[in-house]
Formats: C-alpha cells, sequence, structure tokens
C-alpha cells in the first residue's frame, strides 16, 4: 500500500495542531483515505526554536519551497497566511503536481483565480476549507451540495473578534474601546486589531464566499468595506429599541443587475437566527432559491477548529490523489458583473438630533422624497433640545440613501446626525 | 461533449419538482458539470393521470425497471421512496452501472449496507444527501469535511411535523391533539400521523446519520424510538419551570463502550442552539473532537427543498461520472457496537404528585440513591395535597433511571408519576 506524504508549510497556531491531529489520528485517516499519510517535512522559519508540538528534528525544514517540491511530496498543507511567500510556494507545488490544501483566506481573496487556474493546468486539487468560518463547513456545501440550486444571498458573521466585540457592547452596554481592550486581553483581539476592526479579514471571506456561491470570480478589492470602530453605544441603543441588534455582516446578493458584495456593521432583527450568534462565534446564513434558508453555525477561529476543517481537506484530497482524480473545480463561468456599493439595494436607520419645532418632519420627509427613497417609520424621541428623529427607510439604492444623509446633516433643522446604520436580515425584498 | 441522462423514477411531491428544476436549471447545471443534462423519462405508476408538472408523454412510463436499467441512461433518480419496490430498482440500477441518487431514507436506513456494497461492486456513486434535513447539507458535510475530525455526539431535530406540534404546545399552549389537528389542516403532518408523530421518520434519519458520524453501520432497528403522543401539556409547563425546551430529538452519541442512536422527546435549555429551531424546521448540531460545537439549520422537508438536495447530488455525480471516478465512500471501518438502550447514559426529569408529609424526600431519595444515580436537583412546589417534587438526575445508565421511576411509582407517599422526561443538551458530561 502506497503512503502518502504530507508536506507542511507553517507551524503556528493551526499548523501546530495540524501536525498534532495527524499523528494522534493516523490510524482513522489511514481507514478513510484507504491508505496511511506521513509527513514529510514541516517548513518553519526558525528550525531550532522551541514550538508547543513535538516535531522530529530531521522533520524541520527553513527551506519552504524545497519541500513543497520535493518529488516524494504528494499533498501540501499551507498555513503560513498572507500573500507571499504563501503564493509562490503554492503555486511551485501545484506546477510539481502537488495536492494541495490551504487556510489562507488573504490569497484565496487577492488571488484566487491564478491558484485556480494553476491547479486545473496542473491536474491538482486546491482545497480551502479553512480559509472561512473555521471548522464550519461552507465552502463544500456552497460548492457541491447547492450546485443544483440558485444562491440568492449570503448574510455572514465570518469574524469572531468583532461580534465578540459588538457582543459586549450589546449585552454589557459598554463602549467599543473597551470592548476591544476586553477582546485583547482574553486573547479574541490581535495586538494590532486592525485586519478585524476594519473589516479586512471579513472582506477576504465575503470574496470567498460570493465567488462560489455566484460562480464568479470576486476578490477582496471588489468587497465594499466599512469597519466597525464607527459604532456607538448610541448605535447599540438605537438597534436596541427597534427590536434589532448590531452584527458586522459580510453581505453577497445577487440580483438582475449582478453581484453586490459588502461587510459593514448593521442592524438586524433579534429574530433573525444570526441575531442569537454570541460571542466570538461565526455562522453563515443563505438564502437559495430552492433550498430556502440555511445556516451554519460553529466556531470561526482558533487553531484546533481551523486544523478540523484542514484535515477534512486533507482526507479529501488524499482520496482524489488515490483515485487518480480531483474534486470539482470552482467555477466562474456566470462571470457577473459585480456592482459598485451606490447600487446596492440597502436599507437605512438614522437617528437625528433636532430642534422640536413644527415642520421639522415636513423637511426631513422632503429630503428622502427628493432621492426617492420610501420611509418605512418615523419615531420622535425626546422633546425640546433633546429631541430626536428616528427614521427607517424601505430598500433603496445605497448611494440615494448616502445622499439623503449629507443633505439632513446639511439642514438648520438638524443639529447632528446622531446615528447612520444599515438594516439588514428583514427579508422585505 | 457527450450528454448525461436521467431517470427519473417517481413524480410525486419532490419528484415534480426535480424535473421542473432540471428544465429550469439546466444552462447552469450544464455549467456546472461540464456537460448537459438529458432526462431520458420519468417512471410513474399511472402514466395518463394529470400531474403539477408538465411531463412530455414520450418521457413517461410505468416500467421503472426498464427504465432504470437502460442502455443509455447514465444516472437513476429515485424519490419513490419506502422499501420496495425501490431497493430494487436501485441494486438493478447499481448492477447496470447507473449512479444512484436517492431521497429515500427508510430504505438507507434499513439496508443502507446492501447499497452501499452494491455501490462498491459496480464503481458507482450511491449518494442521497435529501434523505435527511431536506435541503440541509448535513450528510457531505459529516462525510467529508468532517473526515478529518472525530464526531463525538449529534443531536438533532429532523422531524419537521413533530416540531411544528411541539412548537405549538409550547407557545400556544395547546394539548398534543389539538396541535397534531393543526398540523394536519396546515399540511405539515399527514393524514396518517404515524411515521411522524411515533418516531419512525426519526430514527431513520438517525441511523443515517449515526452511520456517518461514526464509520458503523447503523440501522433503523438499532435505533432506540420513543414517539412524541404522550408530551402532555404538563411536561411542556415542568420544561418551562426548569428554562427548557421540549424537542424530538435524535440522539447519536459515542462513548469508550460503542454507539448510543435514540430518538425520543427531550427537555433542551433554552440557551441551547437547537431549543431556538421553530415551527417545521430542522437543525442538526454536531460535537465533534477538533471542530467543537457545529449547527446546521434550515428546511427539513418539503418538495422545493428536498429537490435542491437531490439537485445537488446530481451534479456530484455527474461530475464523477465525466471524471471517470466516484466519490468518497460511507466507510464503515470503525464497526463499533451499538449499546442498548439501557446502557446509554442520560439525565431525567421526573415530576412526582406526593403527600406533603415529613420524611417523603428522604423516601424518594433512598430510591435513586439505591440504583446509584446521584440527583442534581429537588424542587417541591404546592402544598398539601398538591403538592409536586421535581427531581432532576445527574446522568446515569437509562436502565437505573427508568428502574427508578418503577420503584417511584410503586411507592405509597407517591400518589402519581406526574411527567418522567429526559433532559439532553445540557453539556453536562
Amino acid at each position: 500500500m502506497r503512503t502518502l506524504k504530507v508536506a507542511l508549510l507553517g507551524c503556528g497556531g493551526v499548523g501546530s495542531e495540524v501536525y498534532r491531529l495527524l499523528g494522534r489520528q493516523a490510524s482513522d485517516l489511514a481507514a478513510r483515505i484507504g491508505t496511511p499519510l506521513e509527513v514529510a517535512g514541516v517548513a518553519v522559519r526558525r528550525p531550532a526554536r522551541p514550538r508547543a508540538v513535538e516535531i522530529p528534528p530531521g522533520l524541520l525544514t527553513s527551506d519552504a519551497m524545497a519541500l513543497a517540491t520535493r518529488p516524494d511530496v504528494d499533498i501540501v498543507v499551507e498555513v503560513i497566511g498572507g500573500i507571499e511567500p504563501a503564493r509562490s510556494l503554492l503555486l511551485a507545488a501545484a506546477k510539481s503536481g502537488k495536492s494541495v490544501v490551504s487556510a489562507n483566506k488573504a490569497l484565496l481573496a487577492e488571488d484566487g483565480a491564478t491558484l485556480h487556474q494553476a491547479a486545473r493546468d496542473n491536474g491538482i486539487d486546491m482545497y480551502y476549507e479553512a480559509a472561512v468560518g473555521g471548522a464550519i463547513p461552507l465552502l463544500r456545501p456552497l460548492r457541491e451540495s447547492l450546485a443544483g440550486d440558485a444562491v440568492r444571498r449570503v448574510l455572514g458573521i465570518v469574524n469572531g473578534t468583532t461580534n465578540y466585540i459588538l457582543d459586549q457592547m450589546d449585552t454589557s452596554g459598554v463602549g467599543f474601546a473597551d470592548a476591544l481592550e476586553e477582546a485583547q486581553a482574553l486573547g479574541y483581539a490581535e495586538p494590532d486589531p486592525t485586519a478585524d476592526i476594519e473589516g479586512f479579514d471579513a472582506a477576504a471571506k465575503g470574496a470567498i464566499l460570493a465567488s462560489l456561491a455566484f460562480h464568479t470570480q470576486v476578490t477582496a478589492a471588489d468587497v465594499h468595506r466599512e469597519g466597525i470602530t464607527g459604532v456607538t453605544p448610541a448605535d447599540i441603543a438605537s438597534a436596541r429599541t427597534l427590536g434589532h441588534v448590531v452584527k458586522l455582516l459580510a453581505i453577497c446578493e445577487r440580483s438582475d443587475r449582478g453581484v453586490s458584495v459588502r461587510v459593514y456593521p448593521a442592524m438586524i432583527p433579534r429574530s433573525h437566527p444570526l441575531a442569537g450568534v454570541r460571542e466570538a462565534y461565526n455562522a453563515v446564513f443563505v438564502e437559495a432559491e430552492s433550498a430556502g434558508r440555511l445556516m451554519f453555525y460553529g466556531a470561526g477561529a482558533g487553531g484546533v477548529p481551523t486544523a478540523s476543517a484542514v484535515l477534512g481537506d486533507v482526507v479529501a484530497v488524499a482520496r482524489n490523489r488515490l483515485a487518480g482524480t480531483r474534486g470539482p473545480d470552482a467555477t466562474t463561468y456566470a462571470d457577473l458583473p459585480v456592482l459598485p456599493m451606490g447600487q446596492a439595494l440597502t436599507r437605512y436607520h438614522v437617528a437625528l438630533d433636532v430642534a422640536d419645532k413644527p415642520g421639522v418632519l415636513a423637511r426631513v420627509a422632503e429630503v428622502f422624497a427628493r432621492q426617492e427613497v420610501s420611509i418605512r417609520a418615523v419615531r420622535q424621541e425626546g422633546r425640546g433640545d433633546d429631541a430626536q428623529l428616528v427614521i427607517v427607510t424601505h430598500s433603496a439604492p445605497d448611494a440615494a440613501l448616502a445622499r439623503c444623509v449629507a443633505d439632513l446633516g446639511a439642514m438648520d433643522a438638524v443639529r447632528a446626525v446622531a446615528s447612520v446604520m444599515r438594516v439588514e436580515g428583514e427579508g422585505e425584498e
């Protein structure tokens, strides 16, 4: 029986768990694949450095490229992250005929087309289930289970750090800065939290989800992105009054005109299945024409859950390799246009500090009417100098809504635009 | 380009939707598979009968066996249901080298081993994602995404009819009979609801889930089964007092001693992700060693959602056929013993109508102690003749708990055992 040899590139939080599980689960993996796996080598920057998992020194190497292209290697697992050297390593591995498993969302979102093309050209598998939603099976269901359906919309909580922060703001009433500090203390946020709190991480995942859902190449650069640093306790309180909760969402939508992919904090109804996703958990809600509404929920990050997804892919590519075949491609035949944010249909929740005088509502309503935005509900809170006007719109092109907000800000009767946030998941459309 | 020919066996609620979608989605399906699909024929009992979907008369036949084995057919889709003639048709199709897609939970749960063996012997695919959870991707995630992990437990709400009934009982306070009648009026329950309310449907699905999760052949006959006909408003109220809700669960558990597969109504905490699954929706909660807790949620039945799952499988087997290969098998290498119900570790909630007299609690506690069952909480409600003693146990072998209940029923101080229900999903173990 032929052993399949696995090269592990990277041995951090995910890589060390992959290594550990390849050992601990060896007999189960062999039974499921039909042949044993063997670790051919582990590429790390500093082989001599002490690490969490014990690796025989003979397996460690600092020459990732040599390992990724070594003739006896069958499967290359990349858990380094980032664009380079990961891209060069994966392309070289593909060219050498290795099957490839990666957890690299940034790379897949930036240059998935090149990687997929390399996989096709060389007849190998390139799997990356771990890139989105940690252990939650998402990419395989989208690519395979829903292959006979038409996905209309994907709404995802795909970043655990920001969900933890927003959940803390909602449940404890703390502000953003305090919630971030707490998340950092607990290890849910990095010392430099930019990628998470500015939505870069969610945008990369949104691009990957949209590409698979709509059979269209979408890159991170196509994704409209807003982070959560501007979310205030007032926004959270406004959402609560509406019976809503604020979540950072990756939204992938298909309409007759094309696809829209966007990441921003939005209010969703507390009755929505995503509203109950607490702490650092992830969940992705999918609406498909025939399947209806589906949700996938679980741990979206962490070395151990992510390693589970990596190993699921290792088993899949190993089975394919043994059968002399490759798994289904991520097709991009639909090649739909990606719409600019201004053309996306959204709904706004706007809170205005106003002078409590007759005629204010009429003038505010006039602003919306001028942009042909239909108002769904208006509510005045407080009186006199503390008066606040809260408006929720029906859906309209985002650009028209943004113009309304700009025009409102310039009105004499409006002292301040206290809160602006989009509303999603109401199933109005 | 070679067209792949599909034979459709059965044209009821699911079959007619499959036929309709094969037409409506034809160009998308062709792009995703790499070649067009063509309906070779549709086998029905009465070809002349008027039907919801328009099918050219030349495609209709009453000879399902001839269609399933016709030389030009590539893929056989079976949506007839039941054991025979479905089994004979699928075995003949496999023997003729057709790839097979089925939505038949009863058949897969009764005789999956024979079907899988026939698939292996003839080098064809036998896929059946639609058999459990309608459109929810469940079997593919268990078989493929979690192939590198060790599943510990599956808790599933896999029957929409009973979930609708229990949800109505919980939210409207109606009794079982009224809730069933309403479910029937709305089309959520069949005129003969036995398969649903007695748990046969859930048991079949539990057997399929356990087989995949534990790499062990489990049949419907191995599943301990209790339906919901005995669930009373008092049980629902007791659950509410405890902060719980009653759900019919399919439970698949793995321990050092083997696997336990069982279906019964149980109380679960309202904070559990499954507690929020309302109406006729389904959801399956999976606990795996590395992945942690995952949940899959969606429409568990209905012609259109089920057709989505069938078509996903059609695309998968078509791609494999085109590539000259077959997908991963449902392995049964682990071959774990299936434990009898008495050995399953469960927790009980017991409500006793008692005489409110000194010493009653001591005697009740003595009954549990004799069976070595540890009590987690005791609460007395009411006084005098209306006194009720509510006991929640820690986990213990089910047989010991059942003996406690029998002994309590025989006690002089116990006027009646008002409610007995298992408690699940507390994550105590």
